[in-house]
Formats: C-alpha cells, sequence, structure tokens
C-alpha cells in the first residue's frame, strides 16, 4: 500500500509521501514514491506514486525519456509549456504503459497494473497547481473546494485534514497537519511505513523549498505520534460530557 | 454501507449502529441495524448488521423462527445456553443463507449477499461477550488486545477509538467516544448516516441499559459534532510547531 496526500495552500504546495511497498506482508521495501524535477527560477514539478511499481516507475522512465542515449534524452516535464501539458502527458503515458501490460497479459477493465498519480508543481509566469491523474489518463484539478488529494490508503488520515486545514495556515502548519495524518495512517496500516518524505514548494519562488525525510529517528516526528494520542483525550475530554439520564429523552 | 461498532469495557458493552442503506446513491432507506432481545434479569443479546440486507433480516428472521406460527415459535437468541453458543447458531444460519443465494445465481467465493454481524450480550453466570461473525460462519471474540469490533465502513473512525479507548472507561465516556468516532465516518462518507443507535449494557444487569436514537435534532450530538473540528484544531496546535530549519537538519 502507499499514503500520499498534495495539498494547496495560499503559500504554496505541501507534499508528503510514505516509501514502503509490499507485495504480501513478507516481502517490504523502501521505494521512494515522491520525485522532484526543477529549473530553478523557472519551474518546479513533484510527483506522487501510488499502485503498481513497475508502472509508476515505467512512467518516470518515459517522462526523462530513458529508452534514449543520455544526451539525446529530452525531458518532457521540463519542456512542457503548462502544468497542465504536464498532467495531459503523464496521463497519456500512464494509460499506455497499463495498456500494453494488460493487452499482454489478458486482463480486461481496470485491474492489475493500475497507479495513480498527484502531480503539483509551479512554472513562472503561473499559478501553483495540483493535479490527480488516474490511471485512465484523465485526471483532475485540485480547487478551493478540494484544496487536497490523498492517493492509497486515504481514510484513517482524511478525518484530521478534513478538520485541520485551513488555506490561509503556514507551510510549517501544513507540513505538521500531515504528520499527523500519516502518524494515524502508519497506526492503523501495517503496509505504510517509515521513512515518510516531505516535500514544500513555495509560491513563487520555482525551485524546491524545504524538504525532508522523516526516518525512525526523526525527533520532530516522535514527539508529534507521542504528543497526538495525549492531545486526542484532552480534546475528547473539552467535548460536553454525555449522560445517560438527559432534559430532552 | 454501514457503520457499527462494539465496545467492551470493564463495566459492560457499549453498542452503536448508524441506520442508512443504499442500493446506489438514489436509493437511499433508514433500516434499523440493531436488534435486542432480553430476558430481563436472565440474559440480553444484542446484534448488529452489516452487509446484505435481505441476508441480514433472513438471520433474524430465522434466528426467531418467523417461519413457523407465532405460537410455536422458540427464539433461538433465548434457549441457547452461552453467549458462544448463541454465534455459533447465528454463524451457522449466515453460513446457509449466503449459500443458498450464491448457489442459486451461480455466484462462487465471498462475493454478493455476504453479511457480518457483531454480537454483544451476558448471559447470567457468566461474563459479558462480544463477538463478530464473518459470512464464512466462523466467529472471532473479543479481548484484552483487541476490545473493540467494527464493521462495515470502519476507516475513518477508527483512529480515534484507538486513541481515546481505555478499557476502565466509563460507560458514558465511551458513548462519548463512539459518538466522535461516528461523527467522522459521516463527515466521510456519505453512505453512513444518522439516525444512530445507541445500546448500553451494564454488566451483571442482564437487562436493556441506556438506549438512544440520535436524530438529524439530537442537540448533544449536534454540540460534540460542532465542537470537535475546534477540539481536533486546539488539539493540533497544542503539539510542538514544525520548522523548515532544525538543529538536527
Amino acid at each position: 500500500m502507499t499514503y500520499c496526500v498534495g495539498m494547496v495552500l495560499e503559500k504554496g504546495l505541501v507534499l508528503m509521501s510514505d516509501t514502503r511497498t509490499n507485495s504480501g506482508v513478507d516481502n517490504i521495501s523502501v521505494f521512494r514514491k515522491m520525485f522532484t524535477w526543477q529549473v530553478p527560477g523557472e519551474r518546479i514539478i513533484t510527483l506522487m506514486t501510488a499502485g503498481n511499481l513497475a508502472t509508476t516507475q515505467a512512467v518516470i522512465s518515459q517522462l526523462e525519456e530513458r529508452t534514449k542515449e543520455p544526451d539525446e534524452r529530452d525531458n518532457i516535464l521540463l519542456k512542457s509549456p503548462t502544468m497542465f501539458q504536464v498532467a495531459t502527458e503523464i496521463g497519456r503515458l500512464m494509460r499506455g504503459i497499463i495498456s500494453e501490460r494488460q493487452d499482454a497479459n489478458g486482463v480486461k477493465g481496470r485491474g492489475r497494473f493500475t497507479a495513480s498519480i498527484i502531480v503539483a508543481g509551479q512554472i513562472k509566469g503561473m499559478e501553483p497547481r495540483l493535479f490527480m491523474v488516474y490511471p485512465e489518463g484523465n485526471f483532475i484539478e485540485a480547487s478551493l473546494d478540494t484544496p487536497f488529494f490523498q492517493i492509497g490508503e486515504t481514510k484513517y488520515g482524511r478525518p484530521i485534514i478534513l478538520r485541520g486545514y485551513d488555506r490561509q495556515m503556514s507551510l510549517e502548519d501544513a507540513a505538521k497537519l500531515l504528520m499527523v495524518s500519516f502518524d494515524s495512517t502508519l497506526k492503523a496500516n501495517l503496509s505504510v511505513g517509515l521513512p515518510l518524505d516531505l516535500q514544500v514548494i513555495e509560491r513563487d519562488t520555482y525551485e524546491a523549498g524545504h524538504q525532508h525525510r522523516i526516518g525512525h529517528d526523526d525527533s520532530y516526528f516522535a514527539a508529534i505520534s507521542d504528543g497526538w494520542g495525549d492531545a486526542l483525550k484532552n480534546a475528547f475530554h473539552s467535548l460536553p460530557d454525555y449522560s445517560f439520564y438527559r432534559p430532552d429523552d
């Protein structure tokens, strides 16, 4: 499984992904699911991937044209004029890779080999953009009403984002919110695991901002994880108590 | 969809279920998913059901022997000597009903018509017991390590129960905890809906304790639902702030 979240804020984009891949519970590996390309001062693009690892690795390789000799390669992500074009291209490549694999194995419909990709970034002169690309090759864009996308094991960590998100919040607070959301998910699903990758894209900088890999020895994440249990208990006790004998019964 | 939770505490059992059933988003109904039988002073048994409604209604009907004339009926739940027997009997009935329906429709494996049932109760002279019965007819019992069962849409509401549950907590606090868990689920999944049914079984009373249907006009639930967002935000802000410039980076 996987858990990745991309979030649009007034001040930029904040992205977090886990790194666990598994094929059964006895075959677990660490693979990066977050990939960043930049031309500092001109553009920054980050992808996060969920689903079949062979499919998502093939998409990344084809985006970088790794089938060609190194000096003939032309990175699609760096030459697309708009983020919309980037998302279109990723959708086209992914759909092609999935169909090819399904056809070769006689799989019909939406079956094995599928994947989803969150695409985030900003190109000079344009707004920061956030897309979710589906295995069918189509995609949607984040909006004021739906300002974040999750892929993978999305449910455990969703309630806290729904309650905590605020478009005006600082990028630091958004990173902290994602840590709480990831902590809830890690506690509930073994197939989402540390380390986590964090990438911040500050609006109008067109380059990678704060980035950090959160490992097992990360003292801040440990403080969040340990503190959240008590903080939740305090929150719970701050609400009015229930009584079995109520005037309106 | 459905959401039901059963919880074992030192002081007894607390159970909550929603009432929404849907076949597509344009065919939504209210059906009770919680059923209680008692012989006051001798036993109390409560079931909560998730899954195919025709299957769970058939299980309930057969438990009450509704195929027979009213005065020849012998309620299986009221004559079983132990809660273990009750769970066994429910598993046997459910498996039979599902197989029959699957065979008639040529369905193989674990497919349509499946259901799960949470069985809770206490019979005089024995401990309060909580079971989860699977569509295959087998079942598991709650323990000190796993003191609650959820069925249906379980993920959104799970993190708060994991953090908030304490075997020593009062039955009132357990009811409040379930309301917070249900509120998170209602906010995230349209197919789980009000009203909610709450049933408390106090240890060694052998009869239904506090029971309550939480409707749209329930002032306490509204206070929990409204207050939880702010309480979570306060909990979030009570944790140490994240900084992009950290000494250990």
